[in-house]
């Protein structure tokens, strides 16, 4: 896929940085919000697989390269600002989060109280070693 | 609804804020992705509207107020470090965006392209005046 316009559009902040939420390609399911720089941008429609920058790590992130969990474009969208981009995804293993949900999303507000929602798809502490 | 807990949970960045995703609850589209200070994410949970923080306008934004689009909390999420928030709302007018698209991530990339997807629910023009 050409995102050569996508790279053109988007809009980096001063940190040199544009928003990229991962959403389900099949489900429509949210997976996580990350951030790109214009180099992972432009590795991520090289490659196909969602390329983020590592904010805590401050480094290339291909998301998957550890759990194998990669996340493959299937479309891609920006926002009218074009400082948010939207990537439609399949998510190889099913799980998006580094704790081993499907989505990073995982705690939703019920009852005055933050509840988990679904199990863990895989064991974080088997993967992360 | 009580988001206490989420107001809790939230991480807010230097600037005292955090993203906020909206995702329309009847489809899973994902309408737009704004940012929320503690304040306004204060006043979201009190109030049931999403209310965003401009960086642009710098004040308190009550997504709908002008264009009467507003957005009601059906259910909130907060990602595994807290950074980012997702909100399932029910998006009257059946217009997020501020140009009358439906969702703000409404040029998709296709065959090397931006492309428009779908007609704009409003005229932008005859709204804000």
């Amino acid at each position: 896929m050409d995102l050569q316009p996508l790279l053109d559009a988007a809009t980096f902040n001063d940190d040199g940085l544009v928003a990229a939420i991962a959403q389900d390609d099949a489900t429509g399911d949210v997976l996580m919000l990350a951030y790109m720089n214009r180099e992972t941008l432009q590795q991520t429609l090289e490659t196909g697989v969602m390329t983020y920058w590592s904010r805590s790590r401050q480094k290339v992130w291909v998301k998957g390269e550890t759990s194998g969990n990669v996340q493959r474009v299937k479309s891609a969208y920006v926002d009218c600002d074009g400082d948010a981009l939207l990537f439609r995804i399949e998510q190889v293993g099913g799980a998006a989060c580094h704790t081993g949900h499907r989505s990073c999303f995982y705690r939703k507000v019920e009852d005055g109280e933050l509840e988990t929602v679904g199990e863990p798809v895989f064991d974080a502490d088997s993967v992360y070693k």
